[in-house]
């Protein structure tokens, strides 16, 4: 059905960076559920590869992890990596930063893959949504604990910035790599600011008025 | 792979008012968990499109909403309008009645594009029921709230009757507008008697006698 | 995209008895938790189509059970067959070596449909542990029940022994019929041994120096 419209090469050095980060959160919520270590290979897959694989599912492209002999290994070196290694010293501030420019990196990446298979700016922007947030919420639901999405940290905006900025540059044809890395700064910059000043959105607020 | 066998030209129309229906129930759970504004739109959108994007994954067709610029906005605007509104006044028997609706509207489209794509009647009517039930299923369970399936409500029923009365007058060639029209209101039918008259299925009944 | 590179016939019987077997455990979750027939047959369906559909959609083949018109008649028969029977007659060990034997089918299976449709090795395990094991998951997590990968059972691990024999020996070129055999039987006894040894990985140990 859809091809690839432009000849877009993905900088897949970073595309792995994302990857990783995400199966290195995946094995540690597994190692805080005390699971073994099967079960930690296959959260960290299922996260590093989760939102990508939705993304590509719904553009109409090969799933990338299924095609790539890369992604299934790397996902796996962090869970032994994250089986041999003492959990306190990935739990800091570092685990959260990276995790923020994974988040960021997904989205922008997401965003320029549906925009170069042909889809319109706003369902690729929610593309790049999906690849930076789907694997950690596939992950809470499976393991049964509150989704990222029910969490009150600002989490999805990030993201949504990202793919946002990448799409608005690449509309405008600005140049790729600077579009995506100014998109990329952008989300990262909005997660830490939130991470920094512990910044929330507003809730919804009305009152409860017939119980 | 596969191809549309006819030129169906499905009511696009009543699809937008199906999605609507669904993006605003998603809404309404947000709101009733307290969530932020970006977490509601996300709600909306899961909700709206979730069971037709199962539905096109698994016929083989392009999802609807990546390709069509119009649905994401409109989920997103449900969202707007849930926002800007005190919670009580959708949370009536109204809402009750739209969602009945969009239920029996999303069985029929969801059965009559799946025969359109040459899937079997059979298959057709699953993937009818599943357009009608996924979206709220998802919804549910990334909200960690229990499931419509678990609870005790006549919902799958209605589907599967609005799914399997298009694909009978379908598969027997009658007119298709009549065709759609009678099966949703069947499927509405059933589901309005259910409401009304508080309609439930038996229950698993045989005795535990071993423990 | 991709298309099957050897021409595979899958031994459709092993297919359907392995469906058969996980639609009945996805109708016995349902009577557990006395629910409507109507819910017992998605549940059958969920569970016993769910690795498969799964597979195929990442694999970028036709989903099966939309295309064939026996899969879903099976697993109502299935949600039939438990509906009218008393329950304890199903939940004794019988149940539990069948399901052993569905899951080593299910995984050699699905590593063996990938690589006909030239996925490589080490994606295709996963696809054969896919296969064999997220029909379970899924049905443990739209039914609110802790998922089966968040059990101490040894239960992905036989999988991947028998997806892994499989992709070894198809990628040696044995005949295909004696490598099915032997990868279903090698994980099949493992999953045996871990029943009646009540075998367990060693589960995540590094202390929690923090807190």
């Amino acid at each position: 059905m859809a091809v690839p419209v432009t000849p877009l090469v993905l900088p897949q050095s970073l595309d792995l960076l994302g990857t990783a980060i995400f199966a290195l959160t995946g094995a540690l919520l597994a190692a805080r559920l005390r699971q073994d270590f099967v079960t930690m290979a296959f959260f960290a897959l299922m996260t590093g590869v989760g939102g990508g694989t939705l993304r590509d599912l719904m553009i109409g492209a090969p799933v990338f992890w299924v095609r790539d002999p890369w992604v299934a290994p790397l996902c796996f070196g962090m869970a032994v990596l994250v089986w041999v290694t003492p959990r306190q010293r990935w739990e800091n501030e570092l685990l959260l930063w990276a995790d923020a420019a994974g988040l960021a990196a997904f989205a922008v990446l997401g965003a320029a893959k549906a925009l170069g298979w042909g889809v319109a700016p706003v369902p690729a922007i929610l593309m790049g949504i999906l690849t930076g947030s789907a694997g950690g919420i596939i992950r809470d639901v499976v393991a049964g604990v509150p989704s990222i999405l029910m969490r009150r940290e600002l989490y999805i905006t990030p993201a949504a910035v990202a793919a946002g900025l990448c799409a608005l540059g690449m509309s405008f044809h600005l140049a790729n790599e600077a579009t995506w890395i100014i998109a990329a700064l952008g989300g990262f910059a909005i997660r830490a600011a939130a991470l920094y000043w512990n910044l929330r959105l507003p809730t919804y607020a009305h009152a409860d008025k017939e119980g």
